[in-house]
């Protein structure tokens, strides 16, 4: 199935030996893979499969190729006319486009002198036989040097510049790319050094999560995305026909982590998708996205819960450091952030809504002097109040706890020892909430009451069905917290917007890819 | 914050240690899981939280109590009047409702004899402190041992009867309930011990096949569900209005599993819902399922996938034999099943298309004499063909590869040495499909020609952002495949429906709770 290559002629002694394929074609050697090169392979054929990441003939003798398999991860090439390499086949070599994939025969040789431009430096490869499994297009629309860059326009949707842009450089030689034409283009997009360590270091969260959890008796469970009512509140809810009737798009787990406790599973978590039909284009926002939401029976108080959570994301940081220490210092090279100040142990920084409010007030910014402690704080409060905390107690990581009554949804217990305050908690990082959580009531008469004190109709669909399951049998006290995914990859690692923190983002302008 | 319990008088001294309360009542004893109950308890004070499962008085001076834990694990508690316990507190543990939670503090005492209906059969608890912290209500509108019966309609949207069914009672005396009943009354339904054992089996297998695929450097990832083009079809895709356009709910990670390949992620997985708007009332179908998706290079053949799932598979049964052995069980005792026969090592069963085709006219039923290799099977077909293997080979897992081109979708791999049937494989258990996959094509040519061949235009959408994966740079030679997650609940454990696999099964007609 090898089809010819431009400029194969019949007297080519080696044209088995290169050429397109569309079926890999055989090869004796034993794969290797690049990260695992060593002193054992030196002299010895290996074979490889890579991307071209540059291919360039020097005279007819010799050509140059650089191979680069995963993540950052590149060897040198040189491919050598001889006894096995024939001319045309140098030629037909130094002509490959970048990011072609193909398939490698080559003996493993020590350069001259440490190479350069790849990651394995002390080992150079000379190819005997070169198949192109995939040849890429003349022209990239954007290259792998353009997207491992920091992206330039970020506000993309607002102001869409798609292309690469050739002014700002940011001192170098290769140009950036908004972060429209990044998304315009996922494969290059993704082949990025840069965007594969935020995928590592993303999956890395989502992994340590789920092992600190399962190790503590946790159960795994799933909520639906399709629901049959929107109990929180239904303008920014996606509604879609269903059968004659009409459906939603869970906005959270909410009702059914607290199902899962009423049902007898203890403890539970989730990870997975929800959505929002809201029309925000910002940098925070997505109308899908990912949350790590757990709920819990409390034994003996709500604080149960909040250092649990406290002690999950601290050894998430903790542990992120050690396993993605590659990963975060790679991205840090494109995105230069500060650190992450993490707490001293047992100096963790919990401090009441109260208490947040008073700092602002007397440490804040003027246009904060007058906040009071019975009102929601404000975004710009919170990134304020992050710089004060920050400045005052060396962390980026910190807890509000005790919400007014007026900033928290119904279901929200009342402190017993002051109803204005709630048993409620949001964690922030970099002065940006990541976090939500609290005490859930457990009693159905309870709960009706502060349905109705906050003006919602205890019938109305979706607020029935969510009273049932307290009124259906006795649920134990309980509480949990939801953490945006999104979020914390994107502040941990102090990303310009949460898009480039997801896989594929969402927002009110860009469904595809 | 402890209300007064009926009955409860001044002259009452035991007063304080029982009663309903909002909030927890220190209780000074550590707490122990029923399940951890051993000897070094025996006379010491514990506190237990647990739910009523069943209370009653017998005469004045002592009251019977079973508490339930988690899952099947109960104890018999024996409320005994004397220095600490009052009669009035006798008569009031008495009157619990069943499903009330309560914790308890009590001494740990060896029974006169193995306590029959109690899965702590050797330990008895006799209790000194018992606070309701939430009560049930006075009649249940599903008890804990009809929820723990097999469901007696399955099929409980056509015909729906809700309430417990009196007549079917299968030899015992609780009758069941229909499977209406049981979805419309979630709480009990999840506290009988056989959901809770369907649940431990179904995450179970999500953990071994991620912890598989994990140690062989798959990535995991994370498909978007809303997306803007419908690439499979559009008749059977949900579709939703998006700040003035449309959106769709994914209907496969198919898509996206193939970017991230094309990306340079390698071998990636996901786990996931995904969606279909199929107006089928069946017990194999759900509109909103989980999908268990991987998607890997190849190397040198297809089979390298083939082969890979089937390990992962047989790997995912032989340990849910060891790790869920008591669940299995329980699941059996309430629907009792044939054991899922798995083939020995070195003789798994891996027929294709044409032979399966072949096994069916010569061995099966007469209607299916003239079946030919061209054309796809059906599902009876498919079941009488499980049958045969099984009586043949005994296994109820098993490979159909080489499907042919008409069954399988445009981006099926044509088989090189005979392009009437594809690089394509569905695996079977107990005669019904679990997993579609084989080797994608890769080559932008290729596919297109493939594309215009079952007359869809390659410009429409979806299907033009899906060549342009392939179009902007080269993507290696790839394979995948989807499991079926509810199905290879259903089908390993034997239940009657796919909907008694899932924790919120949705189905045309079902949208809550």
């Amino acid at each position: 199935m090898t089809t010819a290559a431009s400029g194969l002629s019949e007297d080519d002694f080696a044209k088995d030996n290169y050429g397109e394929t569309l079926f890999p074609r055989k090869i004796e050697s034993a794969l290797v893979h690049l990260r695992d090169i060593g002193e054992q392979h030196v002299n010895s054929s290996v074979k490889v499969r890579a991307w071209i990441q540059n291919a360039r003939v020097q005279g007819k003798k010799m050509a140059f190729v650089e191979l680069r398999e995963e993540g950052s991860w590149s060897i040198q090439g040189l491919v050598i006319a001889g006894s096995e390499v024939s001319r045309q086949m140098v030629k037909w070599v130094g002509s490959l486009k970048p990011e072609s994939f193909v398939s490698v025969e080559g003996t493993i040789k020590r350069p001259i002198e440490p190479v350069k431009n790849c990651r394995v430096a002390n080992y150079e490869l000379h190819p005997t036989k070169v198949f192109c499994e995939a040849p890429a297009p003349e022209t990239l629309s954007l290259t792998l040097a353009s997207a491992n860059k920091a992206v330039t326009q970020v506000d993309e949707e607002d102001t869409v510049v798609d292309g690469v842009e050739s002014l700002n450089v940011s001192g170098s030689a290769v140009p950036g790319a908004s972060l429209s034409t990044h998304m315009n283009n996922p494969v290059m997009r993704k082949r990025a050094p840069v965007s594969q360590a935020i995928s590592d270091v993303r999956m890395t969260i989502r992994k340590i999560f789920t092992e600190y959890l399962d190790a503590r008796g946790f159960n795994l469970f799933e909520p639906p995305c399709l629901i049959g009512a929107a109990s929180e509140g239904g303008s920014e809810v996606f509604k879609l026909p269903y059968f004659g009737k009409e459906a939603y798009l869970a906005q959270s787990a909410q009702f059914y982590k607290q199902m899962e406790i009423a049902g007898g599973r203890k403890k539970v978590y989730s990870v997975g998708p929800t959505f929002r039909a809201e029309n925000s284009n910002t940098r925070r926002h997505m109308t899908e996205f990912f949350v790590m939401d757990l709920e819990t029976e409390i034994e003996d108080h709500y604080h149960e819960v909040m250092y649990l959570l406290e002690d999950l994301l601290l050894h998430i940081f903790r542990q992120l450091e050690v396993r993605c220490k590659d990963q975060i210092e790679l991205v840090r090279s494109v995105y230069p952030s500060p650190p992450f100040l993490l707490p001293k142990v047992g100096e963790e920084v919990r401090i009441s809504f109260a208490d947040g409010q008073k700092l602002l007030r007397e440490e804040g910014p003027e246009e904060f002097r007058n906040v009071r402690a019975d009102e929601d704080m404000s975004t710009p409060q919170e990134k304020a109040l992050g710089a004060i905390i920050r400045e005052k107690y060396k962390t980026d990581f910190y807890i509000i706890d005790k919400f007014p009554e007026s900033a928290r949804p119904f279901y929200a217990m009342l402190d017993p020892e002051n109803p204005a305050v709630t048993n409620a908690f949001d964690f922030f990082m970099r002065g940006q909430e990541i976090l939500s959580g609290g005490q859930r009531i457990h009693l159905p008469g309870v709960l009706e009451s502060r349905i109705r004190a906050k003006d919602i109709d205890p019938e109305s669909p979706g607020i029935k069905e969510y009273l049932d399951i307290f009124r259906s049998a006795g649920v134990p006290p309980h509480g949990g917290g939801g953490i945006g995914l999104d979020r914390v990859v994107a502040w941990y690692l102090a990303l310009p917007t949460v898009h480039l923190a997801s896989y594929y983002p969402r927002t009110p302008k860009r469904l595809l890819p």
